[in-house]
């Protein structure tokens, strides 16, 4: 108990948290049992839920507004993969005594910043002392037309593969966070090392291939592994050409340096952008949605019949991969 | 990581998750980014969330199937105190390496009986290791027409304030749990303890109560800070007869032995039963409701203008009452 230093439950709630609820009239000001959303007629809501631990997730000394983002970020991200709007979360959050105040402070304030930037807001929360490490949970809400949510088992043979963005950085920002990456410079390493702690979940491209995408799912265990996750569930597989998965720049240097590091980027995990599929026959509305959203999408691959996900290399050979994505166990 | 003794996370999911995930479409076998929940039209969603922390909210030792099920049990309490009828739930679970996997099949096993006895599912999770203590957080999702939810901002001075059950049964549980129950015999203990453990949300009611109860809350940090939350939010104030809170026989054997346990009774927390306001005009359809549901209620007081709540003894005199309530930190 630390009530110096940090103030109890319900003064916690009133200070950092209901200011997060003002935007949301059915949070009741974070003063009622529950909070109520109404979607409005035709909608679905969809939900999902992460929890981080600090040690495991996030340095236990890194900054709380950074460890915030990523937490709902990760969120944000599943809702993405779904084609849903975000609505509101909720937060449960368990706090050592060791944390000060300014920590939770600049907790709230990473979220307050990512309430604006997508348009979210608190629906609700619990906050509890705990005697291990920081350990939140965040509940995500969004909504998408009822029927017309994207789903994982939905591909078909034929279908082409797409990712957005850039793949890898976030494996190899690890990397750099973990050991430092050598034969790169200073200012790609700190922007790989800023993919890695700080997701951008493809919110609105997710909802732009709402009607174009035939399946669709984040890539948050790796490439391969979370287009697996697809082919299993679509009970299909896939081919990716290695060659033309998109990198970043800062990953084009690292690759230079180092060829095996591509191995880390068709498996490393962490990266947030979407895998998706779409049909051949709606390929032209693809670089519509693409453009609206602004994000960047890249062909790398099409579903063929049978199971399981190969990787060519540039010769046409296909690649030996021993670990199919991150697990946390 | 304890591979040999526990499954990996996929695997977890597959054995003691996904079965739980069968009974709602929407849910995927949680084998999707997120689950899809279709509300009725002209219904709300309604969601709450709660976190248990080992060593704080339960023994370490404690039954994985007692634990499961009372994270699940507050939750519903915090839905049923909102009139809500319970839908589904996401579960986010943090496990120590030392929790064996038998402990989690208990876990899973006390989330299955209870999915049974409230007609809820399954619909996400997460699980992830944690060098900390087992760390569990379950986010409720319930439905209720639109605008029919019960809120605590909304009891006018002139109603009657009633309980459901019996209050006190959890403190005094409590008192025995940790230091033992003088003067009363081993049944009424063990009745006690369990009340503690294993709370009963009351969710019929609390449905019930819709359109009858003019505001309500659950009885959580104990019945004078709840009630107090009621008149807070609502702008009024309250005074109960100490003498008309309903005990249970075993509640009433040990007051008979140590009198000043009643105080522990009123502010003791963790009942779960609720505390509601309810318009004179319409006491005789909360006979008729609570008929319904099978849970006693009582009228224990009134809302009176003002601020605060006021407990009367059984000669008159108004009660001095130090602690307003269990908080957490």
């Amino acid at each position: 108990m630390n009530d110096d230093a940090r103030p109890g439950e319900f003064e916690l709630i009133a200070e950092l948290f209901a200011p997060l609820a003002a935007g949301l009239p059915g949070a009741f000001g974070l003063r009622d049992d529950a909070a109520v959303l109404t979607p409005p007629a035709g909608r679905a809501m969809v939900v999902t839920t992460d929890m981080l631990v600090a040690g495991v997730h996030f340095p236990a000394d890194e900054d709380g507004s950074d460890v915030a983002r990523r937490l709902l970020r990760v969120n944000l991200s599943d809702l993405a993969a779904m084609g849903a709007r975000p609505v509101a979360y909720l937060l449960a959050l368990g706090i050592p005594d060791a944390i000060e105040m300014g920590w939770l402070r600049r907790f709230a304030d990473g979220l307050a910043d990512d309430q604006e930037e997508f348009g979210i807001h608190l629906a609700g929360g619990d906050t509890t002392s705990t005697p291990g490490p920081l350990t939140a949970s965040i509940t995500a809400i969004g909504e998408a037309p009822v029927g017309g949510e994207l789903r994982r088992s939905t591909a078909h043979a034929g279908d082409l593969v797409y990712v957005s963005g850039a793949i890898g950085d976030a494996a190899l920002g690890l990397i750099e966070v973990r050991d430092g990456l050598t034969g790169v410079n200073a200012a790609a390493r700190a922007g790989l090392a800023r993919r890695y702690r700080l997701p951008q979940p493809r919110v609105g491209l997710g909802i732009a291939l709402r009607g174009v995408a035939s399946a669709c799912a984040d890539v948050s265990d790796g490439l391969v592994a979370d287009l697996d996750h697809i082919c299993e569930a679509s009970g299909v597989a896939a081919e990716i050409q290695m060659d033309r998965v998109p990198l970043s720049d800062a990953a084009r240097q690292a690759i230079g340096h180092d060829p095996s590091l591509m191995r880390a980027v068709v498996t490393g995990g962490d990266d947030y952008e979407l895998v998706f599929t779409v049909p051949p026959a709606v390929e032209d509305r693809l670089s519509t949605a693409a453009g609206e959203s602004g994000v960047s999408v890249t062909g790398i691959g099409r579903v063929i019949p049978g199971r399981g996900v190969t990787v060519f290399d540039g010769s046409g050979a296909p690649l030996e991969l021993e670990s199919a994505g991150y697990r946390h166990f």
